[in-house]
């Protein structure tokens, strides 16, 4: 249906929306096979390096765990029917279950069964990754209409030293400092919570591969928590080099926009993504910094503290669906995936222009009309891009940077940036 | 009714409103024997110290005036009633009125009478400390309905060099640093702008009195604007030692809580009554700081600037019996007495725990699953504890202090200290 | 109808209002003889001194351009009859149009006609100062009704070496620092958008003239743009003398006030503006810097950054009258020019007394009653002229200026001169 190079290219979203699709079926875990289908899918759209980090291995205060893969998980009647089975969904098994194969009276089975009584039509999604335990999940509705019966339960799971596997990408810029953009990839067939961020993720590497960048990008798909561990403890050299980063999330629901600040609060980045939202003119949602969340909890850590955000739409707990079945495919829209893509453009857009002029005659207003940059006839009010021309050089005394001047003077990014260009050109403002 | 060490655990607050209403017909002044009588009064529960502080003495630019005692006050009219008494109100005679016994027509004694219009059933409260003369205050309908007479007045006080008394209790406690409660004591029958806050400083000090401090208690129970003026004074090398201070004044009406900033207005004093105040869920005013009010005045002077507030329930002059025969001891509410005892406790919890912790495990989030401090399966939301781990963690750089985290969390302070605890105890925070 | 010397003291501001309409008439651009009448007329108020800065001259970026006197111009119908005409308005020539007299049919003609059709029958006001070209301005009701016809065009101008012209007063103060009140003169009959700000600038002259003044005071009557830039370039010696300053423009119609701060935003001439106009407790509106304007353009371009705002009334663009032939005498009343001096007045007044005190018995409050500062009966509240006394002397530390004591205390102005009068006098308070 689409190239393989279209993610970013396609207006439509619906290119992203195929991604997300195809990579629904996968079962992810924090460590297994699924990561690996799953970095495999993604090399498919950009040339992710993958990593294994072997179990065992010390990260930070974290030991890298067993890596876990299943084949099978099922319940079974007496009368024979899987009446819970993996097949059906991966978020039926508890993640990182240890392998089980007994019969159970209900009531016994009762104590291995995770439901949600306020979303009774949906499996919720649960996880044990580092007490060894095993559990199914189930729609609550099931749940009570389970019958008195010896019930055959089975997980079919290995888990054994093995690696976590997490893919990278690194474009090089014009300067050895980074924009990190960080997603996840650890949740089983989880359409918008994981999928949509490795989809927007994916487009926007393509959309910054062959431009010419000022920073560099490093793009990293981690499983949760322990991969940015992992990431951050491998790579403690490359971390001074971030100057700016955001994670990206929950990014295709049709909720209107939303950006957690970094820890720092008014960070280059933060102020960014606040300008483009604001300037946008759509509804959107700015939220401070709380240790709660994505792997921006891991980047913004105290010892850490980079000026990394979160990028999402509806944010996690916020949407009915969260950690549940219906976090499906069909909950993610193409349209809400491009605007997405577009708003991270947008903020990029602004970090790579950033820069600081310096007005080279800032005694009173220079004659404009002498640089061909002002119109013959006087008299009438001035529209943005005069304005631009005039706040520019007004605030370029060497202490403004150009997104200093958008948000003091709320003058659109491009028309700022052409009347920069312009004044450049006339000698005017020089870059700093 | 009560025993005398019943003020602060007495849930009900009967306990202070006994307080006020023993204190209630005692004639105070600045100076004289209802100081004493008060003071001995309050000695009942707390091991206060007295000072006579001798008349003459020169406290900064003040100078401690003769002390003033009465026996009998009246008007009488020629047929020998007593229409005005003493005995009825200790609000009668203006504060510190000259002695005198003279015959007077109806306009010449109206020269010498005080009343209210907006009140004009309740006696108005006035003083002259320090132009010498005297007055009776009425009520403005008593006032109106006298007749043509020949009144016999008569003021029997004393005006002679005494002393001016004070009362004093310090709790040491683990630091010589102190905390300052002061509340005035010279109001004579009025409840809530006086005994109130008698009431509650000394249920204070029997709650904080067997506890093991941080910081060292100084109570001081003074005649208003003198007494304060000659406890700088006479205590100047004490000064130093004064990190936080609220007075405690008007505490026992029906209205909400107001809190009156110090001077500095941001101190640590002033954030934590917000913070508790906020806390609390009730509704409550923050008034910033003015130069008018109680002994804040004094201790908020330039040349002292201490970091002491004032807390009140409604300000002076915004309720209509302030400073009237109406502020008694059935305006006093005992549970008002009781919220008041609290608040203050709550926020003196908050000085006494607001240290600074440094997270031992600065990089990345620490594995809290093994330290017993994670519940096991995830992919739920976190609770308050939880987050108040995360915060903690988070935000203990060494430049946030508890307090700090409290106001940016916004988590309760009891779940905060809690997780405090416990991080510590896993050596995952140390205190700075 | 009124004396020369009576535009500060006339409260009606009827003389200022005469003085509009006798500058109304004169044909003024941003050189030429109109600009001489313009100033002559106004030293029939105030001692100007006048200026001419030669043609040809580089100030800055800029050169003084030829000067421009305009003798008669017409567009005359083939009947013979001026059907536009330089003596109905001087709006319809196109200010800085080259001589011209051609036959046109109305095709041609139509290119060099300029009209507003938002105003239709108003005649809008253009320029061309600095490409050369000509041109007529008509109302839009009339270029639509004009016929088939050969028209002769007739612009009987002179454009050649000459001089620039504009006037100045400064007035000594006790101090060498400056105020500095400007107003552009360069507009041809129009009356907010020029003369009002030269009514009430001279007017302020006048009233400043014979007072003992703590700042000596600039008054720059100047063409826009080209000649404070020019005055810049020719005095850069005396910038720096300038401490504050403000741009009168617009300051005689109906609307509310408006003051726009300087670029420095919290500059003590925008913080003597913003308090003047809050405790007037009449409407207003205070708007951040913008580099679009008046000559705060220039006083505050950069390299300059003067503490210079601009007062209004309605702001430029903001009234429909707005550079039409509406903005006529009779659009401005004269109650609007008294109250814009008023404010001015007010301003300058903060500006001149705002000094700061230090308290000299900074230890508790002093007895204000031994220095007759006090009321003999106590118990009541305080009035704004207590208040005053004590916010004075508890802010006084050195640290606070008189309006730091206003900002805080919300006190009126009068009432704190008066009290820190009164505390000086009584060694309370020292001036630093």
């Amino acid at each position: 249906m689409f190239e393989a190079d279209d993610l970013s290219s396609d207006l439509s979203g619906r290119a992203m929306h195929h991604l997300v699709s195809e990579l629904f079926p996968i079962c992810r875990s924090i460590t297994g096979n699924g990561l690996r289908q799953t970095l495999r899918k993604i090399q498919d759209y950009i040339p992710l390096t993958t990593c294994e980090v072997p179990s065992g291995l010390k990260v930070f205060d974290w030991t890298i765990p067993a890596e876990w893969n299943i084949r099978d998980a099922y319940i079974k009647s007496s009368a024979g029917d899987r009446i819970v089975d993996l097949r059906a969904s991966n978020l039926h098994v508890v993640s990182y279950s240890v392998p089980v194969h007994v019969r159970l009276s209900l009531a016994e089975l009762k104590k291995y069964l995770f439901s949600d009584p306020d979303h009774p039509d949906c499996v919720p999604y649960r996880t044990s990754y580092y007490s060894p335990t095993w559990g199914f999940c189930v729609a609550h509705n099931q749940l009570v209409s389970l019958q008195e019966d010896e019930y055959e339960v089975c997980i079919d799971s290995v888990l054994e030293p093995g690696h976590l596997t997490y893919g990278q990408l690194r474009l090089a810029g014009n300067s050895a400092d980074e924009v990190l953009i960080s997603c996840h990839i650890c949740h089983p067939s989880l359409a918008n919570d994981n999928l949509s961020g490795i989809a927007v993720a994916a487009a926007l590497a393509q959309y910054l591969r062959n431009r010419d960048l000022r920073y560099s990008y490093r793009f990293l798909f981690v499983p949760g928590t322990i991969g940015s561990i992992a990431w951050l403890a491998l790579n403690q050299a490359a971390i001074g080099s971030i100057k700016h980063g955001f994670v990206l999330t929950c990014v295709g629901d049709a909720g209107a926009p939303t950006y957690k600040r970094s820890r720092r609060g008014e960070a280059e980045i933060d102020r960014a993504w606040v300008y483009t939202l604001q300037q946008s003119g759509d509804p959107f949602t700015v939220v401070p910094f709380s240790p709660f969340g994505y792997d921006e909890r891991q980047y913004c850590s105290p010892g850490i503290n980079l000026s990394v955000g979160c990028f999402m739409r509806t944010p996690h707990g916020k949407f009915p669906e969260y950690h549940t079945s219906a976090d499906n495919v069909s909950f993610v829209k193409p349209a809400a995936l491009r605007d997405s893509l577009d708003r991270a453009i947008a903020t990029i857009d602004v970090i790579e222009n950033n820069v600081t002029y310096v007005n080279q005659k800032p005694m009173g207003e220079p004659k404009l009309g002498d640089y061909g940059l002002y119109s013959g006839i006087g008299g009438t009010s001035a529209d943005d891009y005069q304005m631009a021309l005039l706040w520019l050089l007004n605030m370029s005394d060497g202490t403004a940077s150009l997104l200093d001047i958008a948000e003091r003077s709320g003058l659109p990014w491009d028309i700022l940036k052409q009347a920069a260009v312009a004044l450049t050109s006339a000698d005017l403002l020089m870059r700093q």
